[in-house]
């Protein structure tokens, strides 16, 4: 028996699918591929995989499924509605991760569609993944699995293979549970990226040197894991070679959005990157690397007439960004943290994922643990200080609010910037003049 | 005597100065001007009146001087720091009518400073004016004058030639509170030009007829003033003729949000248009009139790919377009009639300006009073319903999201409508699941 492995089918061989459907094959698997462009099929036959020309050819006889389509759009259609959908040849009792990035009310409805069709039998895994390209290649992506035990074991090897050890996450809470989280992770991926590109183009404008500065950012409590990813993008003249389009984030920024909306909560932060995103769309930017939209800062400059700042020393003009980066990041962490708290997932759990993933920033290692703690002992509404919060929230204010002039003066928008400072504001109107020293973690007020 | 009237030196021939000056002088004033741009000099000795090289010289001897310059660093050079300022001449006991649109603290700081430099004998009179250059040459501005009733007593005469009978408004608060005034209202403004272009933009995306929806929405409770002032201009493909250009609005703009930093109030809608302003600006349409804002939502459509509305019938279209504003229009309102609350305007007076100006709307005839009743019942943090409001900020919500959702749909920004769908989820979460039936008014928990 050279073939101990179950068969698998792979729907969906884009820039992620086809790495992990590659890195499967390497596994020992024997992985039958689908998907809608031809040629993608030769590349992976290439690549030792087989291939079906419908879904329901690919997942027929197979035990396992992973489908990694770009939408919910696709999603349903190779799965349930389109041409020869997959669930025509499910097997009985047919193992279906949908890795896709979809809103968790898609797969929720999923579930139930699946229960309206009698085939309860398969065992759905609500499962998206993080990491990029590279790491899906490589087996070692992150996955956020939710879904019942029995279905979470059966899937177990596969979920195994095509992650990293550390980082497969089984999230409480059934299916919807793993798209939540991915949910809440993008929160802090929508807004740091902006506050990227929203930091550099503000040390453009104070004609900052844009290396050292973003060196120095790397070093600072400004630091996101985005910051430093799309740092040498930002800094190239080309913002290449490109690593994660616009669209992409924003397709998931639309997820966060719609599915607040749907649940009623509210994203002042995501909703505000979004604008910004669609800003970007409007001129073109939709095909390029995230880290160009530092252009949204920095063009037009020359048709403002005399614009000067008015900082002088270098010293103060990093304070004003890195400050800038401080107070968007609160916010966010903030943001993601309320909102996963109010889909009901286990916030320890969301802490350290983002912390360690690509949502990560230092903000969040300060002020998390602090906000978890307030949120889980529910006295988010007094204005008690956590012990666990490192950070003045008047301090912080004062010193984003500094930026937020400069940038006025500048005339150039901060998205992200003057949205956080209308925020903590409020906050500190709400706990009052006596608050003199709030911690980081009051700004949830503006949430809860 | 051919020559009763006091003679007035008049400090900044723009766009409304010359108007107004112009005015002064058909009213059988003698008025000697003065601007820093020659050829204004000769129109104005054309037009009957006379001239100054220098402010010191302009007032020497007048009792009265208006200051009409477009900003407060212009204020302060032609009044105190500059070459040959009027501080330098003003006669004993003048009286200085500050029209200029400043800061609040801007025109305190005057007051203080005149005192400081022993000139506390000079009558303040801070008293900006609304109204537009036609308004300003036929002298039925509106004026919104605050000073000691000694310091109005003695400007009267000037304040009633320049503005209309039933729009001379003399604002309690002496010095700080005619700013504080037109801060206000500006607020109304600022949201309401680019409202207008925000529902314009969406029904050119939604392949509306423009001429007939701007139509209906002129008698829809969509109505604001700035839509119907700046409707024709929306449909020209031009944007013509101009009328008032993005820079001006845009400095209001950022009066009241740094006014709102430095005072601790914040401002989320304002701030969300200053940005979008920004945006405008970078594009280069500063110099543009600001109907002209209609492009920061339809521009790059053809970038986008294939992007269609779900939503076939007209009047549901329509209907998107009208509940956008109606949504924005009711969050303008709040945060008006809030801020003013904070800087302690007399509220009745606020609406009674605002809604016979240029800030007006349907949204806040309908809600003004129940805001401004709530606010000075001290009673904002209840839920209970006022007996004035007419709207149901539920349903408000549900067609507001409507609009939220279907821009998405359209990959275009929406920069106020997703701010105040935010800010009306958020209240409705705060007044709880109970409240089932929440007025319109309840929307300024978020500022209160």
């Amino acid at each position: 028996m050279t073939q101990s492995k179950s068969p698998i089918a792979f729907i969906g061989l884009g820039a992620m699918g086809f790495g992990m459907a590659t890195n499967l094959v390497r596994e020992g698997y024997q992985v039958t591929g689908f998907d809608k462009f031809q040629p993608i099929l030769d590349r992976f036959r290439h690549a030792g995989g087989f291939t079906a020309t419908t879904p329901a050819e690919a997942v027929a006889g197979k035990k396992f499924c992973v489908c990694m389509v770009a939408t919910k759009e696709q999603a349903q259609d190779v799965l349930l509605d389109g041409k020869e959908p997959a669930i025509k040849a499910f097997p009985e009792g047919a193992v279906l991760f949908l890795c896709s990035t979809v809103p968790p009310g898609y797969v929720k409805g999923l579930e139930r569609e699946l229960k309206e069709r009698n085939r309860s039998d398969i065992a759905l895994i609500d499962c998206p993944v993080s990491g990029g390209a590279g790491r899906a290649a490589d087996g070692t992506l992150s996955i956020m699995a939710g879904a019942s035990e029995t279905s979470i074991e059966k899937g177990l090897p596969i979920l195994r293979a095509m992650s990293d050890s550390n980082k497969l996450y089984i999230i409480k809470g059934g299916i919807g549970a793993g798209s939540n989280m991915k949910m809440i992770h993008q929160v802090l991926a929508a807004n740091q990226i902006l506050s990227a590109c929203e930091a550099m183009g503000l040390a453009t404008r104070l004609n900052l040197d844009l290396a050292q500065t973003g060196q120095a950012i790397v070093k600072s409590d400004g630091w996101s894991w985005m910051f430093e990813n799309r740092l040498p993008r930002m800094l190239d003249p080309d913002f290449g070679p490109l690593a994660s389009a616009v669209t992409i984030i924003l397709k998931d920024t639309s997820i966060i959005t719609s599915e607040a909306r749907q649940v009623k909560f509210q994203t002042p932060m995501t909703s505000t990157a979004e604008q910004a995103y669609f800003v970007g769309l409007g001129k073109g930017f939709g095909p390029d690397d995230d880290s160009s939209l530092v252009r949204l800062y920095v063009e037009g400059k020359e048709k403002l007439g005399s614009v000067k700042t008015s900082v002088k020393d270098e010293e103060t003009k990093l304070a004003l960004v890195i400050n800038l980066l401080r107070g968007i990041h609160l916010c966010a962490a903030a943001e993601a943290i309320t909102f996963g708290h109010y889909v009901g997932l286990d916030l320890e759990q969301v802490l350290e994922i983002c912390v360690n993933a690509a949502g990560g920033s230092r903000m969040l290692r300060q002020e998390g643990q602090s906000i978890v703690d307030t949120l889980n002992s529910r006295s988010a509404s007094n204005s008690s200080n956590s012990p666990n919060s490192q950070v003045v929230l008047h301090q912080i204010a004062r010193q984003l609010q500094d930026a937020v002039d400069e940038a006025q003066t500048l005339k150039m928008p901060l998205f992200l910037g003057a949205q956080s400072l209308n925020l903590i504001h409020r906050s500190l109107r709400i706990a009052g003049e006596g608050a003199s020293r709030l911690s980081g973690s009051n700004i949830i007020s503006q949430w809860v």
